[in-house]
């Protein structure tokens, strides 16, 4: 049985603290946070402490902390020989060059607290600075999840990027879509089935050969008709998505 | 058993065929189409016709037609006192006013001929030139679908767009975000989980409320390392989302 601890009590956190509960390879030991408020949800469950240099001799580090503290957590850690990985998207592996094994385990995935995600099902992308450390982070991904991927800090960060656009940019639009429907007394449910369509089709078709609707058509007309019906910051993102995609498809006829 | 004329063969069309196969109530007794070529896949399974002066007596007529074509079929359409409907969700329901029993029976989802949809589960929405023809138009929706809601025609088209925001403008996201995987040998299938969860989410949570990422969190580092690897059409988009982003969340803080 190997023995983590795991640093941070976020989204990524407490949905890896349920997902080892159940592990008999691994075991989270202990979880610390800064603030002890938040804390209190796992003190019943293992132990806890607020303070770095109380945390416990393992085999395993998770730091599960927000992007900018990352670095400076890290080097108020004492020196250890053991596995210091990080969960982030954004930050390169060198952050943790303190330490001499280190490595990355990020679960890609848009995590809610109130909302449970089946780790099973969720992608979590790997990364050692040493060959040799790399099948101890692949048993720790594949423990949890069916579906681990080496992954390159490089490579990484663009999925970074790439996540960004396939999700918070679009969990914006839908926001627009609700705003638009709001306005016009329509109830945002009737675009539920057509919202996970939309998701459920780029799984089978790539997105470029699912493109349909009027940009791609050049339908001048509606168009036009379409930007009447809305604010001047909701205009400047139909117009230029509109261009990007006849840019993207003119190309093709 | 009421008797219904299907004019067009596109995916609308074609779908609608193959729900009203099996009704009690609704019978495609003939498709009509200008083309003869796109009938063919009809030709064994009911009358079809590339005449408009040939298509038969019925109760009701189904233009599943393109929008810009829509009038000029209508005007071409022999007089009836059958109820005429269009599958549009952009044009007004006047483009009919040649009749005196006229409608809308516009299903709000994306359509792809290769890709079977569960009509059941799709919104129609329906309206009607007057109040009289609603009761019938309500019939042949509920025969075929759970969800029918009363749309007027303002309604209908702010609808349309705010599909447009929530299906093409995000598929087309979906394209960008396949193409920066592929520009970093990263499989876009690591992504799949994430656009099908930011998806699912919504349909439970308020979209502004689901919002996460470094827009939100007005994390300046991450935006500028995101910024450097992207295309100068691809900055334009992200650097626009991220400001609207932070425009809508700036305002609660």
């Amino acid at each position: 049985m190997k023995r983590i601890v795991l640093l941070g009590t976020g989204n990524v956190a407490t949905h890896l603290f349920e997902a080892y509960k159940n592990s008999n390879n691994f075991e989270i030991i202990q979880v610390y946070n800064h603030a002890s408020k938040s804390l209190q949800i796992f003190k019943d469950k293992v132990d806890i402490t607020t303070d770095l240099d109380k945390i416990f001799p393992a085999d395993i580090y998770i730091l599960a902390l927000k992007d900018d503290i990352l670095a400076e957590v890290s080097l108020r850690m004492k020196e250890s020989n053991a596995l210091v990985l990080h969960t982030s998207g954004a930050v390169p592996l060198k952050v943790l060059s303190k330490f001499k094994h280190t490595g990355v385990f990020y679960p890609l995935q848009t995590f809610s607290k109130n909302k449970n995600v089946d780790l099973s099902k969720v992608p979590i992308c790997i990364e050692t600075n040493s060959p040799k450390d790399y099948h101890l982070v692949q048993e720790l991904a594949s423990d949890i999840s069916e579906k681990v991927f080496k992954i390159s800090s490089e490579q990484r960060k663009s999925l970074h990027v790439a996540a960004v656009f396939v999700s918070n940019f679009v969990n914006f639009l839908y926001t627009e879509g609700e705003s638009i429907c709001k306005e016009n007394q329509v109830p945002f449910e009737i675009l539920h089935p057509l919202i996970l369509e939309t998701a459920t089709k780029v799984v089978n078709i790539s997105p470029k050969d699912a493109q349909t609707g009027p940009a791609k058509r050049k339908d001048q007309e509606v168009i036009s008709s379409h930007l009447e019906l809305l604010t001047v910051e909701q205009q400047e993102i139909y117009s230029l998505l509109t261009l990007s995609i006849q840019n993207l498809h003119g190309k093709e006829l």
